[in-house]
This record gives C-alpha cells, structure tokens and sequence, in this order.
C-alpha cells in the first residue's frame, strides 16, 4: 500500500496557537510529536518511508520536510495552492510511478488524533486488502461515541459481510442539526466520516475522469507537463474527494474504525482528550487556576492565571491571548476572519 | 502647607499589570501620567516643589524619583520597610526644618483618582486653611455616590459650620456589609474615607506622643541619630495613622469632598472610569471584542482576543495573562498568594 497523507489544512481553529504558517497539523498537542508526525508514525508502524507521501502546500512543504525529515523529498508535494482534496488526492496518484498506480493508496488527514494506533493500524490493513481484492474504494467510518454535531456522518446501507463488518455507504451526511444526531447515533446505521479513504490508484483516477472530467484532465497535463505545475494546478477546479467522487459512487463500501478517533476540531474537542486536575480543567504550560472548573487553560509562553471561571477555553501564546467559552470554541474563525479583514498579517 | 505623598503601597490589585517593583502608584491607567504623577501634578498646581514631600519605601525610591524628578533628592524619604502609615507620617514630620513643624501638613495617597482636579484643589484648600486657624486635625470626606462595600466610612455627628459643610467625625468604619453600605449612604451620616488628613505638624507629633508614645520615641531617635534610621525604624510599630491616631481624636472635623474621586481598589474599580466602546467593554492596548459585553479588556502588550464573554476582566502583559469575573477581580490578591506561597518571584 502507498499513503498519502494530507497536510495542507489551514488550522484556523486553534488560533491563537496555530497560524497560516504553523497550522494544526505542525502543532504538538499532546506530548512532543506533532499530529502530523503521530499520523506519520502509525502509518511507518508498518509501512516504508518511500511508501509515504505528503500532500500539502508549497508555504508548508518546508515545514513538513523538517516535521518529517525520514520522508524523500520527492514524495512531499507541494501544491502551488490549496484545492481542496479532489484535486490533492488526484495529484497524488499521477505523481506515484506509473507501474504502481494499480497498487491501493490510502489517503488519511494529517491533523486527527487516534487513542489505540493498533487497533487503527488492524482497520487500515484489513480496508487495504479489501480495496486490492475488490478493486473498490472503502472509507473508514468512526463508529459514533455521542451525538457530536461538528463532524459529517455516513449513512449505512446492506451489510457486505458480517465477520468485518463491511457495510455499503448509503450517503454522506454533513453536519446534523442537535436533534438529528441523537437519531443518528440510536439508529446504529451512521458512522463519523474521518476522511480516510483507500482504493486502488487507477480506480480512482477512472472515477475521476468520470465524475471530475476537468480535475483528471488537469491531472494528465500535469504528468505531461510537470514543469507547468504552478499554472495548471491552481486552475483545477477547488472541490472536496467526499462532494467530487465518494457521495457519488454507488458501490462505496466502509468497516468500522473503533480507535479512540477525534479530529480535534476546537480547543473543546481538545479538552476532551487532555487529561485534566482535579477540578476537570485540561491544563497545558504554566498555568495557576484557583477556583476553577471545566476550563481550557494553555500557555503556550509565559503565564495564564485564573480565578472564580468556568468552562472557558484561555490561551496563551508569545503575542496573543484568546478568551472564549468552550461551547462557542469552534467561532475562533470568527476571530481569524476579523485579523484578516482589518490585515493584521502578523497574527495571521 | 507642605504635603506629603504616600508612595509605599504594593499594590497586588493590580497583578498582572502591577508587580513588586512596578505598584499600582506607578502604573498609568488612563493617560500617560502615573498615579503617583497625577497626585503630584494636582498639588503641584498651587504648592512649590520644594513643599512637596514622598514617603515611599527604599525599594520604590529610585522609581519614584524617576516619575517626579522636579521633587528635590532629599525630600523623597525611603523607609527602610514599609511600617503602615503612622510610621511614615510621622516620619515625613520630623523630617521637616524643626522652624515649619508648625506648618499645616498635607497627606495624599499615592493612587487614587480625582475627576474633578479645581474641585478637589479648592476643597484641599479650605481644609488647610481651617487646620491652620483652629490648630486641628482635618480629614476629607468624600460624599458617598453608591452603597461601596469595599471602602471604609466616617460616621459624622455635628455641624461645625453650615457654610463649608464642616462635621466632627464620630467613627471611623470598616469596609461594611452591603446591607450596612446601603443604610450609612440613605442616611447622609457617613462619608467613604479617602486617607486625606491635614493638621499642622507638631499637633501630629503631640498625638502620636499620647496615643503611640513607642512611635513617637522612635521617631525622636531617629531625629537625634539619623544615620541609624535603617536599625530604629523597622522596630517602629506598623500601625495605620486611622487606627494609631484619628480614631481616638475626639475632635477630628472633615469636609466634605465632592470631586469624583475613586481609590481604583480593582481591575472592575477602573472598568468604571474608563471610558467604554458600544457594548461597555472597557479596553485598553491592542483589543479585538467579538460579540462581548462588560468587559474589562487589557493588552499591555501583545493581542487579547475574545469572543462572546461577558462580565470578565481579561489582563495581557509580557510575561502573563489574568482572567477573573469582574465581581471577584478583588480577589487577584489571592493569586499574588499563591505566587509568594510557591516562591515564583519572577511574575511578583
């Protein structure tokens, strides 16, 4: 199996730590490794270096390179610029050598956390093999551990075979309204979408030509044209691989990822996998909370000092600090959005 | 009539922004002069230089020479330690020619804020004039504009005199609970007390010789021996001038001082003399409010951003960040604690 591991997010939800040039995937959130680095190290579990592939930016392809100094240079790709995954993972496949482009290639999302790396490297092996047997494109889908409103779902149809627990993906589902994630998740039949795809490279690209007939005739022009990269690339039409190609397969299949997955999507979701003091606060750097509870507390340079707050997410950074309730984490684009409109680059 | 600043004060109120070396006093929080600046410029409006005195400690001295350099050398006194006021307003007295001590004496606070500056001077005045001519001792009274339970009151009793408002104080009393705070402001008996005195010199030292015969010995000696003021005065008795002396005067007056004064006693204190953007949040540096509301909002330096938090106070310095209710930003002290108790000297 080939991996492709797409790092070119943005990150704009954990400003104030995470910038336009360090953004989530290069931040180590727990521990010393970087959530691109932990994505690298479960993949290099059991695969070789020269069987791993970044996708990612030409302003981060630097960054990655130092993050993941054991990777080939050539396999780190730099797009010109972020067109959303479509077209990475498309790139992709045309940049592996041409004779092993039948072999299966698993795309998997830099930036996600994933509590118990065997039973997600068990998943990914059995899904690959499905894919090479099959000539099929799987995804994985996170069995849902509560009614989580921010991630999309996948809608379950016939079971293709008990004893793995393959099912037909019905649908793709984006993020559900309160009310109708608690259905979801007592219906048994939604999974959580990580974004973790495996198929065989052709098939893909086939599927492609079918559905996203611009983006795979960009691709061939590419391979025609490496040296035009910087023009072509930025053309292909900006379109996700679930809206481009997944949602509209009639035969996607997906076994169930039962790892401990979280894609950390807010300073909240974070705080859901930090270990946390005695009074739930998760806790990182020096930190001095009297009197408080339920709290994100971060300094990442210098001090943060609290008293009498609870359930707020603070965080310090060298040139900034962010304030904001928990529930409402997932707004720090807001913030973002506000530095950009009045160009305060530096905070950018 | 000589004045004499008090200028020992730590300050912790104020942390993260005041520090050990750095007390409230010498903090600007609105404009660019100090607190400490701000009292002298008010006296200085109508009083020479060489009429003003500072008693500071020996740590602030040089600091306090820095900010009011136009305050000859020697009539900046550092007490080797701070020992509460009686001390050091006894201290400021012997300090002057023995030929003045019959002088009406002045005593300001280093930190506290005046709206009102000709008000605040004109009422100063007239208690001067009165200390002279009737040989007393004067304190101000400030008319109370709300039920504060953080400021102690004086109780008054008789008119002395209809025309300037003056009233024989009666008691002195402690920060009261909110249900006392409201009945002393209904019954227009009770002014807050600013720790403004006035009394001509060698009237102070007489009553510190009845009622604090162990100061007054002190301070004798050290008239007598000055180079040895660093051995005699940290044995001297750290009492306050309201405990050690005003409060067993049976003929203490005030005046009524109406000049919108406030103590700055907290970070909320200060939210309510600052001025305020569209949705009351009082800001200062470099502050980004997003859908947020009575906020006490400070970047001393660096970025604070929040979003959708109300009623806090938010604090950025170099080095550190505060968050704490508004309601209970007088309780910082309990984090300047819990740094003493834990020996992190850096961040006091």
């Amino acid at each position: 199996m080939k991996a492709v591991i797409l790092a070119g997010g943005t990150g704009k939800r954990f400003w104030p730590l995470s910038r336009a040039s360090r953004p989530k995937q290069f931040l180590s959130l727990e521990g010393e490794r970087s959530l691109l680095q932990q994505t690298a190290d479960r993949l290099l579990s059991w695969l070789e270096p020269r069987s791993l592939w970044v996708a990612t930016t030409a302003d981060l392809a630097a960054g990655v390179a130092e993050q993941l100094p054991m990777i080939p240079p050539d396999q780190i790709l730099a797009e010109p610029e972020g067109r959303n995954t479509a077209p990475a993972i498309g790139w992709s496949v045309v940049s592996l050598p041409a004779e092993e482009r039948d072999e299966v290639v698993g795309i998997f999302p830099a930036d996600h956390r994933v509590a118990d790396v065997s039973e997600f490297t068990r998943t990914v092996r059995v899904a690959s093999e499905l894919a090479a047997s099959e000539r099929r494109v799987m995804t994985l889908g996170v069995v849902p551990r509560w009614a989580e409103t921010g991630y999309g779902y996948l809608e379950l149809g016939e079971v293709l075979d008990a004893a793995t627990g393959l099912r037909r993906v019905v649908r793709f589902t984006e993020k559900p309204e309160p009310e109708r994630a608690e259905q979801f998740v007592a219906s048994g039949d939604y999974y959580w979408n990580p974004g973790i795809f495996l198929f065989p490279g052709s098939t893909m690209l086939a599927h492609l030509e079918r559905f996203e007939p611009e983006i795979a005739a960009g691709l061939k022009e590419i391979e025609r044209h490496p040296e035009r990269l910087s023009e072509i690339y930025p053309r292909l039409p900006a379109i996700s691989i679930d809206y481009g190609v997944m949602e509209k397969l009639d035969d996607l299949a997906t076994l169930p990822l039962d790892c401990g997955w979280s894609d950390l999507g807010s300073w909240a979701a974070l705080a859901e996998v930090l270990p946390a003091d005695g009074d739930d606060n998760a806790r990182w750097g020096d930190v001095l909370a009297l009197d408080a509870r339920r709290n994100v507390l971060m300094a990442d340079e210098g001090t943060v000092a609290v008293l009498g707050i609870d359930d707020l997410v603070v965080v310090r950074t060298s040139d900034a600090v962010l304030v904001v309730p928990k529930e409402r984490s997932q707004q720090v684009r807001k913030i973002v959005s506000r530095l950009e409109e009045t160009k305060r680059d530096e905070l950018l």
